[in-house]
């Protein structure tokens, strides 16, 4: 949420906005996600399956942000009446119906088949929504209901200084294809609520070094990242032949990643060293000096401006 | 939402879809319901905290439907970056801004500020949200999550053959004005859970002959309705004399209505009766024979077509 906005709401009476990807009610956690055409996908060039299942795995992204157990969906969704594109991907009776209510309907029903997998995957219950149809673009948003385990949840605020800092991927790039296709990491931070000291844990969405900045700020502490550990994407490298940006920007500041970054003692980084339970990089550490610092692959330090994605 | 899409809905696995106004998962109730530009309001005629103010509404008067206690509010909006139309209610600095972030974001602080009575009067929280900006118009979806008091819940289903139906309001003519303003009967809602035997309720929200079809067919029965007795707001009145259709029919088939739509047996109805504890109509009763009837002031039994508003 906007940074003005989210200060503005903080004030309000009757408001307990938290700095997490999910809020906690009791033993539930709860996560809202909306997506809009154009923003977060374009009608034209995704399969409307890709958008349905991007729009739950954001949401199931959040409570794997927690360590929590994602378990009840909620779709609401803005369909558009009269597609102002052809909606390139359908096959069928999509295609044939685009331009009528027969086409929203077809559409909602594309979004919820790119969203199965998921369901079935995670044993999601699909539990309610809401539908309309209207002359504007495409919009979905998406309530995650989850069960918070016996060991607890993750925050962005426990964080330690000296802790080391992971991440479970490569990162950048997601626009070419990642932002569609992720694996939210469910199982990943289950098993790492199970079985390990978590300190402070969050999903990066909006860019590693701006998401870093968020956690460091709410452990109220900063951040220095080790230049030579940030693992590339094979697709930030081919951006960056399009950008001009090199591939490391793009890993650094690139949204959508969407893996988990989290922060442990010393010595449980070791043990998760010693025998890494899925794929893993150890890319910085948790410092008492505030703002966030690189240290180059030829040891000297330079300060990093955080950047991503701003809502 | 669309009958059809339902039906294909409840026929994926993994699906638990109740045909009640709110989702029980175990001691909560869960809503979720999104507004959209020109279907549900007209942003250059509609006061942006008006329309604040009904995104949470329609939700809190899904809960009451329910009987429940509504407590926490997430809301993902959508908000139009460059508004096309002018903000004609806005005054002093969202005015200055509109067609710039800073108008959108403005916008944003408005929505919320015409949601504020409702959190204060009904001690709700705020808990968490997701604001987006994009190039469309402005979409609101508000998930409302509630509790479930320890009377338990109304559901659609539990009406018995015999049972008097019951609305508490007048009804028809709601696009002029109600729709905005309407207070959800979340108080006479508990009052009737804890105090009587309510057997069927739910929120009329596209429509009386519409909602209650959807309650009996629920109950697997059918509904009379006494013609004298259907309450005709005001402005049904007024609007029939625009719109050429006489002001029961806009009583009957008019949406937004948010009275409370419930059943009790004869014995509990009088109780009711002799004492309204508000305000209260006793507009008919469910019968064994399926559909819908209307019994004249004449004593003539005419067949009577659902009709509302589909979404």
């Amino acid at each position: 949420m906007e940074a003005q906005l989210l200060n503005h709401i903080r004030s309000l009476p009757g408001t307990e906005l938290i700095g997490d990807d999910a809020a906690v009610i009791g033993d539930r956690l709860i996560t809202v996600d909306m997506l809009t055409e154009g923003v977060d996908f374009l009608l034209a060039e995704a399969d409307p399956r890709w958008i349905g299942r991007k729009a739950l795995a954001v949401n199931l992204s959040d409570i794997a942000a927690m360590g929590g157990i994602p378990r009840w969906v909620f779709m609401a969704v803005a369909l558009p009446r009269y597609p102002e594109v052809p909606l390139r991907y359908t096959s069928g009776s999509l295609g044939d119906a685009s331009g009528s209510l027969e086409g929203a309907l077809e559409l909602a029903e594309q979004l919820l088949s790119g969203m199965q997998p998921l369901i079935d995957r995670y044993n999601l219950v699909l539990a309610g929504g809401d539908t309309n149809t209207w002359d504007g673009g495409l919009v979905i948003s998406i309530t995650v209901i989850g069960c918070v385990p016996e060991w607890g949840v993750f925050r962005r605020s426990g964080g330690k200084a000296g802790d080391r800092i992971f991440v479970t991927g490569k990162l950048g790039g997601s626009i070419l294809r990642h932002q569609f296709h992720f694996e939210p990491r469910i199982d990943e931070a289950l098993h790492l609520n199970e079985h390990y000291q978590v300190h402070a844990a969050m999903d990066i969405s909006d860019g590693l070094t701006l998401d870093l900045h968020r956690l460091a700020t709410e452990s109220r502490l900063g951040a220095t990242l080790y230049e030579s550990a940030i693992p590339i994407a094979d697709d930030a490298i081919i951006l960056s032949q399009q950008s001009g940006r090199s591939p490391q920007e793009h890993a650094l500041s690139d949204g959508e990643d969407f893996e988990l970054l989290f922060t442990v003692s010393p010595q449980e980084a070791a043990k998760l060293l010693a025998v890494p339970p899925f794929e893993l990089y150890e890319i910085g550490e948790l410092t008492i000096e505030e703002g966030l610092r690189m240290v180059t692959a030829e040891g000297t330090v330079t300060p990093l401006t955080p950047r991503g994605f701003e809502h």
